[in-house]
This record gives C-alpha cells, structure tokens and sequence, in this order.
C-alpha cells in the first residue's frame, strides 16, 4: 500500500496552495481532483493587496501578473436619482492609510490562477491525478506512522486505490465529502440567503466606471459591476433572497432577463453585450464548519469550512492563508521543530478569520440588498452631495479586512502576549517599544541589500521557506557592537533556539546557501541603521550572522511614510533607531514575538524562552558553551 | 521570386529588436542568422535603465525579469593599498539626479533576452532561418517596388534562393559581409586597442563586493567586476594594450593564467571558481563605420556601424536604438505617413550616439588601463580619504550617458528647434514655457487613468505602436475648455494633421481599440490638472478627444521630485498647472515638439506646421470644414 505524507482532495486554490507549500518543502504527496481540468470559465476571485504580498512571497506573483489582470484601485457607488442612476463618491479599495505595497485588488480568472499553482507543483514532481475522488477514509491507526487510510477512485469507478497518510487534507469546496463523513455540522450564521446571477462578457456602454469596480442601487434594482482581465465584465445580480415574500431558492433567470434587468438598472446609460463568457444563476448562503479538524490528522480548509456570498471577493484569499498556516505547522511538527500540539492552533486562528469575514459579508450582503431612497424620496435633504449611506459607510470601515490587511490572530503560543508562558521583561509590545503587532504582518519597509546595493523590500527577502524569520535591527553600529556580539555568543550555545536546530550534515557544502546555510528552523536578517557603504559584514557581524550575509540590510531609503525617520525601517516598526530591537516572523509573515536588543544574555535568554514554548523543547538551559 | 518588404541579416540584438517591431506592424521580413542557434554563451551586455524602458514600451520587459537578472545599483571603486586593495568609494549606476523608473543596470545572459524577442517574432509569423547567410545583394531597382535583389544561402551551400526586398537591414556583428560589399570604411576614432580576457563563472570569495559592479586597480593589474544571473560573475581583466612595449594583437592566457591573475588582483581577499561558464580572450578596438546607408534602401545597424570595449556595457542598447530609430521610420515612409527623405535621418541621429559612445568609450579605456598610483606613493596626501581620482570623475560624469537618459538628438525635421521649417509663435522650447528638450525623452510621470482609476505610468500609456504620442495636458478643465474644444474643431478639418491620416475603412468596428481608434498615424492622451473623480470624459472631451477613452489622465498623483506642485506631471514638463500644452512624442519614445493649447485655431495650426514638414503634405491648408 502506498504511503503519503499528505494527500490531498481538491485542486481550487486552498487545496492548490497547500500542495504548492508541501511540495517545495519535499513532502511525498498524493493530490486527486474530481474535475477532469482546471477551472475553465467563470468563477473568479479578487486577489487582495496581502494575497498579492503571499503570491510574491512564494514567487508566483509575476506570472499571475503576465496574464494581465484587472487591477482594481478604486470602488465607485451609484444611487438613484430622477434620471436613472448617478455617482455618488468613490472610494479606493485599499486606502493610503493601509501600508500596502500593492494597494489594488487583482482580478483574473480563477483558472489562470490556479495553472500557476500547477505549473509549480509539478516542477517539484506532484502531478495532480484527475478526475478522481475520494470514496472513503479513517485515522485507524493501523500504522502509526502513517495513521490515516484513504480511498481514492476514478470518477468513473475504472481505478480504485487504498493508500496510507500522515495526514488528510480536504480542499473540496463547499460539497464535502470528507466534512459530510466526519459529521460536522456547517453553522449558518446569517440565515439569510441570496440567488444570484453573474455573466462575464465583453459589453459596450457608455456607463462611464465601466472598468471600476462599481455597485450600484437603482430603482429598478442593484447590481455590481467588476472588472476583468481581457477586456472582459463581471456583473453580479441578486435575483431573488429568502427575506422576499416569494422566496425561491430555485429562482432561475435566463442570460436575457439578466441583461435586460442590467439595462433596466443602468438607464440613463446603455449597455450591449458582444459576447458572453460565461453566465450562472446560483444561489448562496452563509456558512462555517463547526470545526476544521477532530484528530489533528485529518485537516479541512477553504469552501469546505466556509461559504458566503461572492461580493466580498474574499473567498480565494482565505483559502490562500488557510493553506499556508496549516502548512507550515505540519512541516514544522513533520521537522522536528514542534510538537503536535502546534497543529491545535490551525482551526482557531482560521475559524477566527472566517467568523469575522462572515459577519462582514452578512453585514455588507444586507446593505446591498437594501433598497437606497431614490432621489425623489430624499429631495428634502439640504446638501447638494447626498450624505453618506450606510452601505458606503460600512464600505469604507471594511477596507482594512477586504483588502486582507485587518487579518489578526489573537494571542496564543506562537503569538507573544501578556498571557504567553514566556514571560521575559525583554518582550517588548505594541505600543510598548514596538508599533508591531504580534498576530499580524510585518510591516513593510524598503531597505537597500549590503551585498549588491540592491533597493529591496525586506519583509519579501525571506522566500516561503517554511523557516521563522528572525529579523535583527542593528540600531546604530558603534552603539549595539555588543549587544549583536552577545546575542551572537548565545546563540551560539548548544542548547539555543538557534544552534538546537542547526544542520545535522555539517560537512554539506553550504556557502551558497543564501536563506538557511545553519538551519531550516529559522532565516535570519540583520538590519543596521548605516549607510550601505559604511557597512562591512565580515568585520561588523558576528560569524553566526555573517552567514546570511545576502540577508544583511542598509536601513537608508527614505520613506514618505515617515519622511523624518533617519532610519524608515526601524522607525515604522517603532524601534529605536539607536537601540533596534529583535523580530520574530512567522514562517507565514505573521508576527509572532518583538524583543529587546540589549547587552548581555537578556535578548537570546527571552528568544530561548519564546522559542522553547513553540518547540516544547527547553532551550538555553545549560550555558556550558559559555 | 519570393518578395519581401525587408530582409533582416543577423539575429543579434539590432536585428531581433528591429524584426520585433517590423514583424508587430505587419511587414513581411525574410529573417536569417548564420549560427545554428541563438546565443549560448558568454556574449552578455547591461541593459540601461533607459533600454529597459523600452522593453517595457514593447511588453517584453516583464519576460526579461522572469529570469531574474542580477540587478546593478552602484559601482564600487577599488584602488591599491599597502596591503592589496579597499575600496575608494562607490557611486550609484544612476543616481538620483536621474529622473529613471528603473534606476539600476540589468544583466542577463545574452541568449536569454535573444529568446524573449524570438518567442515574441514568431507569434508575429516571422520565422528566423538559421543557419543562413546572405552571399551577395544589389539595388538594381528591377522592380521599382521592391528594388534590391538579396542572394543567401544556406551555410553549408545545399540551399539558395534569391528573394526581392523594398529593404535590407545588416545586422551582421562587428564583421560584416553587407558592409564590405559597400565598401564602406571603419574609422578608428581611438588607435589604442586591447586584449581582453573574460570569464563567467560562479566563485567563491570573501571579496565584499563580488555582487556589486567593481572596477578594481591594484599593483598587480585591474579588473571589471559584473554580477549576474544564477549567482554567476563576470571578470574582465585586460590582458595586453596597443599602448604596450610588447603589444601582440594575439595575446592568449589560460584560463588558468587569468584566474591567478585576478587572484593577486584581489587580494588580501580570496577568490576560487566554483565552475567556469565560459571563458574567452578577444582583442577589441574602437571603430565607426563613415555610413549607415548609402542608398536608403540597404541599412545597417549595431556592431556592424560601431564596435567598442565591453566595459561601458552599451552595445545591445545602442543596438536596440538603432533598430527602433530605423524601424518607425520606414514604417512611416510604407505607411504613406512620411516622404522616403524621413530615412535620410536615421544616420545622422544614430551615428552621433555612436560617436558620442566612442569617445566615452576610449576616455573610460584609457583612464581603466592608466596604473593607479599605490597607496605608499600618495602617503603624503593630507586627507585620509584619497582625492577622487580621474578614472572615478569620468565615471560620475558619463553617468547621464550610459544609462541611457543622455541620448539626445539633434534638432532636425522630427525635432522641432529654432531652425525648424515649421516657425510658429506657439511652439515652446526648453526653458521658454517647458522642460522639455526635443531629442530627448519624455519626462517620466505618474498619473491617475480616469477609466479605471489605475495609478499608472504616463510615459508607458502608449506601446511601441508605431504611431506618434501626442499628449495634450489640458491644465485645468474650467481654464482650458475652450482651447481643447477648438482644438478639437480644427484638427476636424479634413486636411488636418489628425483627419487626413484617419482609418480608411470607417466602416470597421474600433470600439475597442484602444490606442488607434481613429488612424494608426498617431495616439492621444489627454492629462487634465483635476482629480480623477472630476473627470467625466463623455462631458469634459470633444468626440475626436473623448474616443481615446482608455487615455484620459488626471494629474493628482504626489511626485517627490516636485513636493509642491499640485499637477506634478504639467509641473515636471514645466508646462502650465491651469492652462498645459501640447507635446508630441515620436514613436520611439522622443520629444518631437511642444506647443501651447490657446483657445482659437493657433495651437493646431501649430502641429498642421510642424506635420507639414514631417508627411510632406500640406496640412490644414483648407479650413472650409469650419
């Protein structure tokens, strides 16, 4: 019988994005999907600003981007007025108050997305098998080592197989057999539920935001407009919702009556379709998965655990940052580096972010759905400019979370806070010597690379590797010699976070190892608050950070961010420009501890700690070495 | 007879890039090479900031960095030192004061950028015929359209055909069959040639600037460092000078002898080859050819007009240059858009570039060789930091020309100056009511795409369509409303500029064509000084403005090179905030001519003027349309 590390079931973006990590990682994976192909038409997704960050981390971002999306940088609202429909305000879709390197949604067609993903899947030898599906499964424990049976067959019933995994991974969208076999329930937090009907075509008008996105309330109804790639129109149209008195989920439009309703919508304007792409009615409710795993072996993410409306152009990013935060915490139990419990952490930090994206889709689905006061209704009010609606309001409020940077994980043991079992008065926190917050990105900043004098983005240095990312700011060279001299020394005790996990094969030849030449546990950079050209690795870091010597970093690029930061870097993420301070990312970007850089053994003493909660491992214990 | 509008010899980067633009506008190009295959090999050029914004104005630069280059920011400087060397300084590759998008050099393996532009031939039909060579050509004018008769065969002589072409464009290399048939002489500006020894390979060093481009003296010899692609470098090390008491043109070295060679260059570091990619010992000299034509009708271009020492790195961009210069022309004159005379400036233009490059050339050469004086023989220098030397001055100096951005043209026909037969009181020249030069590029410039709200780069608005770029910046909306209205009235009259080249077949549906919606002679883009909310495109612009609907721009993006101006594009062309201008770029991206926009018929009668003398035709003579 065959044996997996993982296998996998479904090929949307969720079960694509953890095969992708996996593989690159050298896991034995086994990934089936019922399609016979790839996503062919329809069902598109906005890719947010942070998945952007993600797409690039992993080095998929510029061949998503040689297809040429649509790039949304603004959202336009229409209401009614006398003559039809007129723009009220715009809005952007990542406003500047959002530090985002790309602050635009991308649209692209969901099968374009997800030949990415393949193409990179099978470089690393993992050919997704279709159309296959799974026909049964139990964590039976047979072998202890590889716990869990799967069935697999042809669709067509031809081929069958029976094969053994560490783990299960169900990534089949919103019918799934796997959730329906475990018996968990899908909690229906909003009851209320839509039928929609969406047509992508290429249409000419003389609607004028006809490549914005728009949503637009009419008194004939509402509709939303989103841009494609190719030249191409999405328009979605609610057509019927359980709160109507004649509610029928199985309410069906033909493409006409949809685009005579789009007509009707739009007027004063006019609008012709040259040809449509792809046209649906399907009806749609909220939901989430009570649980996203019993046993810890068998794992669930994306549509499986949570349905919504499409509006939010949310459900491709979740599905993205369930994949890589399961990801990684397998490999790191699959290492060595954690022990099983670091996998109790997926379903409530995922369950999290779905709870706060349902209530806004239910939030955002309600205003949408409601009726705005035609103009005639509201000539009474005194301004010119209409006030603001609720529905823009909430539009506004929402950003952050829409365009994937209101993600937060709540404390826990990899997600430093008052209540962690480290507790070390190093530990710096928010607003507390640092402007980071754990269970968040990091920051971005712009930095110039020592070794080449390459201007480059240090939050996007470190490559998904699966590693931590240790970020060291340096302060000021002449003040912190000694404090990166002792971390150094301490580090380099036996028993430290850092040398616990070195390479056991020391005799592999290692010198062009640029992101782990000591470990796969952790990457590491090193920023000092110097010119580039003042800046000397060899004789200003210790050999333990000299390694990563392509990760040694000039905080000198000016940033209008903090136009009178001496140091950008240090300063947006609210360190001492003199002093610094330790970073520990996440291997998925989230930050998970900030430390102070002091003398002595204070900032390795607190990392050991930090570390040996993650690791169940007691690190820096004997100081033999010293 | 097989004929063709053009036969291409040679697949190098004059021959590909101007094959690239000819194959795109649709001409029928017979295209040989006599190597068996595209370049393996070594053979590699920086690409200018400026060449990369052509590549990008292409739709190939994107392709080019899927590769990863190694990216060059700065140059560091290495002088003798009691013990070995250190580093003098270092200066940026294209500092600040240069207004780049892309402010660094990009290295790349020769042979990678030839396939992008190969992939990019054959979608365009044009099959590259390897390994061909032509054997003999003659303008014989037999057939008045197709006037020169080109004979070529196969290499190894089993195949032969002789084909008919309106031109033939040698793109042969340094070495040049066409250009000896013509017998068209090499001028050598600079006598003084060189041995030079280069070797591509991966090393190991604990040099700190092995990934920065280094120009290193020491007692012992100089040497060239040039990072590059897949962690390789790039050491040129010149092995014997003209100027030597023993010179011998034939000069060799092992591979060996130039490794340890550039061991004791190195040291007190150290530097051992992991594995050589390639390895080469070429003598190089200085040389222009007197013509780049003498019939226009049989053209050459990049090495075959201009060879030079590798060092500057600018022999693929001046190549690049060469062929776009050349390519829009013709297309102009085929087109009916320009009398044959337009070809008569592709020398001049072109071989100013060439001149200007030699003598940079041989300056840098001759300052590279020159033995820097060792640190015990400047002892009694005062300063601790030595006195920028003459080789470092030159550098700083050159700056503006070898990243691209110094290319300047001479006034002539398509650029507008004093002397222009076109004298009109509206045209504006450098300093008097605009920072534009003629001859140089178009400033870069940020600004808002009114349709879709894109932040965008104004300059990039307008592919390499072949057409030129006329740019009306239309200040703001209330002031120029009239004077955008007129000018839209007068470029309606049939014998205008705008009118006279219109698409024949109006029958045709071009709703969606987005650059060339009215004639292919020319694209529009209009800027106006307002936020892009205020913009209503259908309202504010005339029809014949209003069908460019993809290029209607506000000017409401923050530029740090002009903190205060509230239009930072009008501001960077130094045109007026409230009431703009005209700017008419040439296909190739360079300023042709600047006009004021006023109210009344001046301003088109201005460009009736200046196209007067580029169509030679007699524009906007007939004003009965009004």
């Amino acid at each position: 019988m065959e044996k997996y590390d993982v296998v996998i079931i479904g090929a949307g973006p969720v079960g694509l994005a953890f095969s992708t990590c996996l593989a690159r990682w050298g896991y034995r994976i086994r990934h089936i999907d019922n399609r016979p192909e790839p996503t062919l038409t329809g069902r598109a997704d906005g890719i947010q600003p942070r998945s952007l960050d993600l797409l690039r981390n992993m080095g998929l971002k510029r061949k998503i981007m040689a297809h040429d999306p649509a790039k949304v940088y603004e959202v336009a609202f229409w209401d009614p007025n006398p003559k039809g429909i007129h723009r009220t305000g715009t809005w952007a879709s990542c406003p500047k108050f959002i530090d985002a390197r790309y602050p635009f949604t991308t649209l692209l067609h969901q099968g374009l997305i997800e030949r990415v993903f393949i193409e990179d899947i099978e470089k690393n030898g993992v050919q997704i098998r279709r159309p296959w599906t799974i026909t049964g499964f139990k964590n039976d424990g047979k072998d202890p080592s590889y716990p869990v049976e799967v069935s697999l067959a042809h669709v067509d019933g031809t081929s069958r197989e029976t094969v053994r995994a560490k783990y299960l991974f169900s990534g089949e969208g919103a019918r799934s057999f796997v959730r329906d076999q475990l018996g968990i329930k899908i909690h229906h937090k909003d009851p209320i539920a839509h039928v929609w009907g969406v047509m992508d075509g290429v249409v000419r008008t003389n609607f004028p935001d006809i490549k914005m996105k728009c949503t637009i309330h009419s008194d004939a109804g509402s509709v939303m407009v989103i841009p494609r790639e190719n030249n191409m129109v999405r328009l979605y149209i609610q057509l019927a919702s359980s709160t109507d008195p004649d509610w029928n989920p199985r309410k069906t439009a033909t493409e006409e009556d949809v685009q005579n309703h789009a007509k009707e919508i739009l007027k004063p304007y006019t609008i012709s379709w040259d040809r449509v792409e792809w046209y649906s009615v399907y009806p749609i409710g909220q939901g989430i998965a009570e649980r996203y795993t019993l046993d810890e072996r068998v794992f669930m993410g994306g549509d499986v655990c949570h349905t919504h409306s499409p509006k939010a152009g949310q459900g491709m990013n979740t599905a993205f940052l369930d994949a890589v935060n399961l990801a990684w915490k397998i490999h790191h139990v699959e290492s060595g580096f954690s022990p099983r419990s670091m996998l109790s952490t997926y379903e409530p930090e995922r369950k999290l972010i779905a709870e706060n994206l349902l209530d806004f889709d239910a939030k955002y689905a309600k205003l949408f759905s409601t009726r705005i006061p035609s103009a005639g209704e509201v000539a009474g009010a005194a301004s010119n400019e209409p006030e603001e609606n609720e529905f823009v309001k909430t539009f506004k409020a929402s950003c952050e979370f829409t365009s994937g940077y209101g993600v937060a994980y709540n404390p826990n043991i990899i997600n430093w806070g008052p209540g962690h079992p480290a507790q070390h008065p190093l530990f710096l926190s928010y607003q507390k010597g640092t402007n980071l917050r754990t269970g968040r990105i990091l920051t971005p900043a712009t930095v110039t690379r020592v070794v080449d004098a390459n201007v480059v983005h240090l939050e996007q240095e470190i490559p998904l590797n699966g590693s931590y990312r240790m970020y060291i700011f340096a302060g000021l060279p002449k003040q912190t010699t000694t404090a990166v001299k002792d971390l150094a020394t301490y580090m380099a005790n036996p028993t430290s976070f850092y040398s616990i996990f070195a390479h056991k094969d020391s005799s592999k030849d290692r010198y062009h190892e640029r992101d782990n030449p000591h470990s796969d546990f952790l990457s590491l950079c090193t920023i000092f608050n110097a010119p580039r050209p003042q800046i000397f690795i060899a004789e200003m870091l210790p050999a333990a950070l000299a390694c990563y010597r392509d990760h040694v970093y000039a905080d000198d690029v000016w940033d209008q961010r903090v136009p009178n930061a001496k140091a950008a870097a240090h300063t947006k993420m609210g360190l001492d420009e003199s002093t610094g301070g330790v970073v520990v990312v996440r291997p998925d970007g989230y930050v998970g501890c900030v430390v102070k850089l002091v003398e002595g053994r204070g900032t390795c003493e607190a990392l050991d700690q930090y570390f040996s909660v993650l690791t169940g491992k007691k690190l820096g214990e004997e100081r033999a070495a010293l």
